[in-house]
């Protein structure tokens, strides 16, 4: 029964019915968490075999580095190499980090901000400096632009990406607009994969600004969970071709694939970009760890040997995400009150329900014992005009945990959907 | 014999001497490094059982925390409560972070440029930032004033801590001086330990700037290798009394304790100074990998533990500071050509030759495969005004590589010793 077409009596008496589940579920004291994109316990135990990987005498990598010791500002060459091999670029076109890739994109605005791109102006001493900003998008990249003062302009997002005319309109005209933020595979929280064309008109972007640079997030560029990896045009390759070489900035992690908080992370880029954040790893740290590092090879040992885990991964992620998508069409499908996204891999669904509803489903859902993402934390500023979107994370709770938490969203749903509508 | 006292053809006839000698090496090839502060292959084989010391089901901290996952931004509780004892404060004063210590210093400088100290305009925007860099120094803290275009005022060192005459007088009248750098304990490269009184006077500082901050970089506050480890006056309790409780920030490491690549650093402060980073740290990454300080946690267990595993440490590192100070001493003793320190802890000896002499020395000791620090590194802008100063880091080679370094280093410094008194 679609509730929009519901009478006023009849919303009634269904409001007061899902209220008594509701009360029943708040009396129960749950604590349940499906806020934040952390791998669940089954997912770490996969990569348990890590911690015991080296032995009292075996930390040299295989090109002979003592990866206990000072050195390697840029990570040991078979790090890099493993990095190369899932980006589908060059080692020399990689610079290894620490366990952050959020860390390596905030130095990277930093660096831009405070010293202009390489051979560039300063970004902060040009004017405000203005970011495009897919959305619903990643929360910590926006906290990123808003630390630095950085303006947020919001672009919608389509089921192929970025609106492209959108971009290219306003990059064409402002100069002050210096980054863009893109998650091109699987999108954070919509699952969306770039589509060919968007990834080629991206590359070929003609920014006003000259030191622009697109902050490619390719965080889940292997997490597919459902049928096969997409492949997305390769963005440095393509940005050559364009005339752009230096315009992309390229970020992965091993954080969704081996130990969520003792990954490594990576930046990549031209030579020249490279080159750049070398200069600043210089004065700015001592290198990174390098054990770890070693930790990873040893385990994965190459390309096919992380594709090979993250089989496995799928394996665990499938029915939690079957668990919340079945019961949002069992409980919600034609009530013309909420859509959703079916990803096929990365580590949300968006749920979009009536527009102004989201802060109060999230708020019920609280009171119930079952936090959810922030309403409104998909937009820049927290601020999601609508006030529709909801990000949902299944993958830390387990599936009989997700099977209740998601009990109580479809109700706080349903319950703030009939408030507004009886509102109207 | 005084070689400032040799007739000119005494000297002609003693150089071309040591010149057939440093030839005779030059032909050896050989390949010696005593460059860098790196610590040896015996130091790091200390800590060779942390490499096994977490297995496979066993990630869990002493409180709980699964530290596989995300979270614990500022380090686990166990981690601080170390630092804390090491440092002599409260674990809530202290924020653990990555792998090096080198890293958080940059960051608190690059915070303060870009958005001030808590609740102060950004230094960046109020005009041409200052520090004062007592000198000779460590090289790695100048380098972080270069990339930020800090002015750097040295400060000439006395043997108990910077000239405080000096430093008061410049702080009193300049409100462009935001920062100074300090290595308290065992400086870096003289081994000087600050008296009470340079402490105290520190603390006591009027600054013009009301939001200088005294980067108290407590590197070797634990790493002494002969006698007694001094203890100074406590910088946050001092600066308390003295009514500048935000003044310092402090920061260690377990670099040169546990693995140099693969240890923990911390910064500690005043609550406020770590409720500022912390809001950084939100912004700025996913947290430290809490896997390396369980290990640490596990392997040290306390500070009874630290300093057991210190004691072991000295063992190493004395016969390799002896090594070069009895070669100093036989070779160079009593000629009017050089003085050096003998320092009971740090990791380096500091030597000064006549003034003028020091480039000539190191390029001398290169070219006949004996690398060391380059001259100037020790002094702001790699300029050393009387081009004496050369930083000897006798850890990482063996002793009998440290001999033959160190033959050729004397021999370099009679030549250019020499080559200076006959211009003259």
């Amino acid at each position: 029964m679609n509730y929009t077409e519901m009478s006023q009596s009849a919303m009634e008496m269904m409001l007061a019915d899902l209220r008594e589940s509701y009360d029943t579920y708040v009396s129960m004291n749950l604590k349940l968490d499906m806020s934040r994109g952390k791998p669940g316990e089954d997912q770490l135990a996969l990569s348990n075999d890590m911690l015991t990987i080296l032995c009292e005498d075996d930390f040299t990598s295989p090109g002979g580095i003592d990866c206990r010791n000072y050195g390697g500002l840029e990570g040991i060459p078979e790090m890099k190499a493993l990095f190369a091999d899932i980006l589908d670029i060059s080692p020399e076109e990689v610079i290894v980090g620490g366990n952050s890739s959020l860390a390596m994109m905030f130095d990277n605005v930093a660096v831009n901000m405070t010293h202009g791109v390489r051979d560039g102006e300063p970004w902060l001493t040009q004017g405000k400096v203005k970011f495009l900003c897919p959305s619903p998008g990643y929360d910590r990249h926006f906290t990123i632009c808003e630390y630095f003062h950085i303006h947020m302009i919001p672009v919608p997002m389509t089921p192929t990406g970025p609106d492209m005319d959108i971009v290219e309109n306003l990059l064409a005209s402002d100069p002050m607009i210096k980054g863009m933020w893109c998650v091109p595979v699987f999108s954070n929280p919509e699952g969306i994969v770039y589509s060919d064309e968007t990834v080629r008109r991206l590359a070929a972007l003609k920014p006003a600004a000259e030191d622009f640079r697109l902050y490619w997030d390719n965080a889940y560029c292997i997490h597919h969970f459902n049928g096969r990896q997409p492949v997305v045009p390769n963005i440095l390759r393509e940005c050559e071709k364009a005339g752009n070489p230096h315009m992309p900035l390229i970020f992965a992690s091993f954080s969704k694939v081996s130990l969520a908080g003792a990954g490594v992370a990576a930046m990549a880029g031209s030579l020249s970009n490279c080159e750049y954040i070398r200069q600043r790893f210089f004065v700015q740290t001592i290198g990174p760890d390098k054990l770890s590092q070693l930790r990873h090879v040893r385990f994965f040992k190459n390309y096919e040997g992380v594709m090979k885990h993250m089989g496995k991964m799928a394996e665990i992620l499938r029915p939690k995400f079957a668990t919340v998508l079945d019961k949002l069409a069992d409980e919600l499908e034609g009530l013309g009150i909420a859509e959703w996204n079916k990803p096929e891999g990365g580590y949300f669904i968006s749920f979009n329900i009536l527009d102004g509803c989201a802060k109060r489903t999230v708020a019920l859902c609280k009171e119930a014992g079952v936090v959810m993402t922030g309403a409104g934390a998909t937009y820049p500023y927290g601020k999601d005009p609508r006030d529709r979107n909801i990000r949902i994370a299944p993958t830390y709770p387990s599936v009989s945990e997700l099977q209740k938490a998601m009990e109580v969203f479809c109700l706080a749903v349903k319950i703030a959907a009939l408030e507004k509508l009886m509102e109207a």
